[in-house]
């Protein structure tokens, strides 16, 4: 199973492709898709569509999954995401993969263990699920790896729920990894 | 010069080709590309770029016109909004077609004569300085035909204020056509 998480945004737009093989989840990759600032903004969101289009078919993931929008901060920035969100909803509808969406405390709480985590709390949360040494960089690849990791959760929680995974052989959940691990 | 006018939204997109030949303007088609209510939104939004992608490649236009948004109602319908102006977009620059945007204001003013229009006075003035029979519909269809009108009163008028085009030659303009003449 493949996941894809998108963090969507006109200027950086995350992404992260995890693997998981049922016991373990495997970074495969990350990174940004970049669009100089001095680009035109019709310009930017076609450089966005043409990198997730490329990403998603070198990578042909299993789900796509993006951070849903609930409580926009204002009008205008809920108007200027709503554009990158469309077109990262079209790459994955076009590529034929299905779409899920998560709240950001959904997110949070998959991954480090309660909705109002911190930002620094969730990246060093996906460093250390990953077995990575450092924090993914920039930090809409890190938010693009929590929000894959929260798809693999809830597909894991709700295989075990119907019996499809026996329990011991489950990859170990955010459950299992207290936040005193880490200091935070 | 053809303009292609989008009025976009998530449930309905309106558009309308209008060409002018220097002297009128014909009205060469509109409509809306509708989805049904119960697909899911991202499915929605692929429909709307196929029709947009379909629709550009038929009447190939020389830009696309959209309406620009300044003052959205709130969060939560500019969110959903700017999902639709993002795919609308996108179709336009994978067309290789020039985009331009106008505020409701300066379509209204453009169209009828003054900024702050009432939506029968837009949709009257449309159906005057195209000849049309009716009032074009969906009211989205008529929208988007006030936003291609709009473009062409801005070229027209560019256009003789640098000597481009006779004064006696150019086309009737809205600042032509009184409002009274429609009993507005």
């Amino acid at each position: 199973m493949t996941v894809f998480g998108i963090d969507p945004g006109s200027e950086r737009t995350g992404y992260a492709c995890v693997h998981t093989d049922g016991q373990r989840h495997q970074l495969v990759a990350c990174g940004a898709i970049s669009v100089p600032s001095r680009a035109a903004f019709p310009q930017r969101l076609h450089a966005i569509h043409l990198g997730l289009v490329r990403l998603l078919t070198k990578y042909r993931p299993d789900c796509v999954a993006i951070e849903g929008v609930f409580h926009a901060v204002n009008a205008r920035s809920a108007l200027k995401l709503g554009h990158a969100r469309g077109i990262a909803m079209l790459a994955a509808v076009q590529a034929g993969v299905p779409l899920v969406e998560y709240s950001p405390a959904a997110i949070k709480k998959a991954v480090v263990g309660h909705g109002r985590a911190d930002k620094h709390q969730v990246q060093q949360m996906v460093r250390l699920l990953l077995r990575l040494e450092q924090v993914p960089t920039p930090h809409d690849a890190a938010d693009a790896v929590a929000i894959a990791i929260c798809h693999l959760h809830h597909i894991e929680s709700g295989a075990a729920r119907q019996g499809l995974a026996p329990a011991a052989g489950r990859p170990r959940s955010w459950r299992q990894v207290r936040t005193t691990d880490l200091g935070l």
